[in-house]
């Protein structure tokens, strides 16, 4: 078969009524429970794909169709268990690229290649690697779509809040996670006296619905992540982001999209910006937190000082002063030298007065909070940071 | 031997001049020091009594007597070897009960039944393991007995605050714990040299004379804990509790005793009630630090926002918002209208003025803690949230 | 050969050209790359030297120089390879105090005497041992010369910021950290496919350039670090000193110079002295992190409340109070009754007026730091704290 007879095959499957154009999918290993075998309890993807390399899903599902793999492609999410005749008959269809297939070239063939060799020569459990497929953004019902949803997210392959993760905390069962591998509770309980006896009790990290990112992914050469339990798995981190150990927390559909210094909690669904920096046991309020379920946002080159808390989305170029919390309803004096540079660094925006409610200069650039140390009052500056004037603005 | 001759067997026991009535109780494995062969370091219990199942008590009690121990009913806690001759003597008397002893059922007998068929397999070190007795709520003396009350506390047995921890610190060691194992530091320092150039020093979790709470308990289906650093052995975490990774801390004789979410401190002996949040950063000073001794119990259905200090005892309902301090002397303004909504959530106190030491306010329900960001002023209002009053109070 | 026999070679080494006097040496394991093998990412030392045991020094380079190893003395740094032969050589020398080392005694003889049975029973591989010196203290070049800095200050060979650690971050790599060994990330990408499918992918702990201080350092016996994460190598705690897990951390070159308990953040280049507490939550600023480059040192017996936030240094027996932030430029009202209390306790120092900028009343003794909670405003008053006045201010 030459490249050009895969092309031709592939298009012909895409035509039938096997394939249906997927979301993302993957190929993944899964754990299953320890008491209960048919409980999946985490889902490991070597590699997934997301709007893309649509020619390997066809492949993939051609294979399970002509393996007897019974495909319902109505539904949101298709998941298959693989086999060896699953992965020889998409190796056949691959075959023009396999010798091209290492390094970071055709890496879903690459998955294919290496996962047949290793169920020939070391077998596998029934059930053990799963294809998976999502053909719809809908609420999650699988753990495997769930956790290729997660990994899409921490690979940076959609950007934060813009999948739909309703449902995650539904499909994905509690368990103990020992060093990585997930163990049913009841399990535990039902073993406790003689695991606890012959010394076999396994050492538990956490117990929790989601992984943490590090077991699933591989930061970038220059982020650092000080302590894996600070970072849960659906966060997303730019390269050059640094978290810190202290009082950090990364939640999942959170993160950062630029070079950052994070020592604070970016809470769920909250996003920091380049260049921006969360002090030492800064909050910033998550949807599920304080913010009237409004996802807050931090521009660029903000600085949240240590022990500060942020209610509201600020701009470029803002910074709140260590130790004091700008919530929505904090009543903010601005006097009219500061209000006059504020609105220069804002030329759209319409701002007057003496007196706000934070909610109203939620996402403007450039302002710089503070408590005055002699009257106590919440005022609002034009902060000394520079801003790159967003010119969809003007 | 039937049921009713089992019942006769302990009856006549429990009158015997071997037996007293035990407060706690139960058979350990214990890891002993790699230098010190004597030193105990930790005490894993597959299970606890406390109060309960004085049957199984005397049984124990007698099995160790006809032993040939030395059995000293005069000090608070007893500590005997347990060998394949004491598991032989109690499953004679367990006979009648043997069979029906799995699941949930008979869990002392299950416990005697799986330690024996260990050792008779397998054998044991000598000291191994230890049938421990705690007679009366006096100061911990062994590490045995200090690890007893320490399951009784975490595994919700006794209430928080209500048993003599005295003592725990001095009866603790010192040690490196690695993956679960406790590891003298002493043998670290005389190893050093070895250890680090055949590469195998070992991996250090923490130093600490408590274990963590995950080394020894297996948390409801619905509690989570992001990370085993976060909860020492000694808290009690009520079912539903989550325990975040960010800046969270639950110390030895602390909790919840309802559903919470939990991203800040609860300092030793300080209690949550159920519905209440501790938001992210968020302090609740403990017996050792700022209350003058006076522990902390936090209501129902409070919050207490991000990085806010809680120095005082709250009643239900109540909220301290983000980044602000409540400390014992905090001078705090009520005005009229608030007072009497404030009196009207706490019908029997006693209530006059516009300004009050925050100490004043102790354990009254729905009370809201704000500073005014306009003059500084750290006022109380009459919280939004619902309390359902006390109808021990009306 | 005689013990003088020994000093007299020692001599004659000492003034040969191979020899120049080491500011620190040791003998170092080192971990390569799993990819490149010629990297190096961590490096364990045994023992080492700080302007100490220059005789063993001296022992060592003779080895090297006549076991053919080409000593370049003119760089700061010097590694050289660890053959049998040079162990062989330095054993041959050290012959006389050979009997007597053992326990805390002739540690570096120990070493070379361990090394010599290991790699002579089990082999090394090539370059797995190297000895290493340091002439100069200049900017860090290599990864072993960098971790035996760490090393001097985390035994408290030398003092926190006397030791110059510029090129620390550019010599050692971004690695990834699986109980204590290091792991390439990029080997992890090039292998991700087939270990993800083995389920053999390793278990991070975390993603830095620094290791943990547990993984090096034995601390001692009255020392408690709860939670490894929480004290970077190359921190320095006094005996005595308690890090709890909340949301505290100990930055490289930062620490403690006495009984201490941290419940927050130490930045880098912070001290923090002698009984002297930080409170949960609590942030000391570091040189990169708001203090205009000043690096903070916190006196003897002071206390940071639950959530502060310190921006300067404090002399003894000061107090800031939780929840409120003290940065180099707060206003602080000072009446005159409280500064004449102030002066007593700070009796060389000019203060006059009645608002300071809190940098003026940087590193004075005896401050409380508090906000009026009826004001709002930052006022400064004698703490009720004892300081024990520095003789040499009188």
């Amino acid at each position: 078969m030459s490249k050009d007879d895969f092309k031709t095959v592939v298009e012909e499957i895409k035509n039938s009524k096997y394939y249906k154009k997927p979301l993302g999918f993957g190929i993944c290993r899964v754990d299953m429970g320890q008491l209960d075998s048919t409980k999946v309890l985490q889902a490991t993807y070597p590699l997934i794909n997301w709007c893309e390399n649509y020619g390997s899903a066809a492949v993939l599902l051609d294979a399970l169709h002509k393996s007897g793999c019974d495909l319902d492609l109505s539904s949101s999410e298709l998941i298959c268990d693989i086999t060896l005749d699953v992965l020889q008959r998409a190796l056949y269809t691959f075959e023009p690229y396999l010798e091209e297939a290492y390094g970071d070239a055709h890496k879903n063939i690459q998955t294919v290649a290496t996962l047949y060799d290793i169920i020939k020569n070391d077998g596998s459990r029934p059930g053990e690697y799963r294809a998976v497929f999502i053909f719809e953004d809908s609420a999650c019902i699988s753990v495997e779509a769930t956790y290729l949803k997660l990994y899409a997210l921490s690979q940076s392959k959609v950007k934060l809040r813009s999948i739909c993760l309703d449902g995650a905390f539904g499909a994905l069962p509690n368990v103990a996670w020992c060093a990585g591998e997930p163990v049913e509770l009841e399990w535990l309980r039902a073993n406790e006296i003689e695991l606890k006896l012959t010394n076999s009790y396994p050492h538990i990290d956490f117990v929790d619905k989601f992984p943490r990112l590090l077991q699933h992914i591989i930061p970038s050469d220059n982020t650092r992540i000080l302590e894996t339990s600070k970072v849960r798995f659906g966060a997303q981190l730019a390269a050059g982001t640094t978290v810190m150990p202290g009082a950090s927390y990364i939640n999942f559909n959170a993160g950062t999209t630029g070079v950052s210094m994070v020592e604070g909690r970016i809470s769920s669904s909250a996003i920091v910006g380049d260049g921006s920096d969360v002090g030492g046991g800064a909050s910033i309020l998550g949807v599920l937190s304080g913010t009237d379920g409004n996802p807050i946002s931090i521009g660029k080159n903000c600085l949240l000082g240590a022990n500060s808390v942020c209610g509201i989305p600020l701009g470029d170029g803002c910074i709140i002063d260590a130790g004091i919390a700008i919530l929505e309803g904090t009543k903010i004096g601005v006097c009219t030298s500061e209000l006059l540079k504020i609105k220069e660094a804002n030329p759209k925006v319409e701002l007057n007065g003496d007196l706000f409610r934070a909610k109203e200069l939620a996402g403007l650039n450039g302002i710089h909070f503070r408590q005055d140390s002699l009257t106590g009052e919440i005022i609002a500056l034009r902060s000394k940071r520079e801003i790159r004037l967003n010119q969809d603005l003007h």
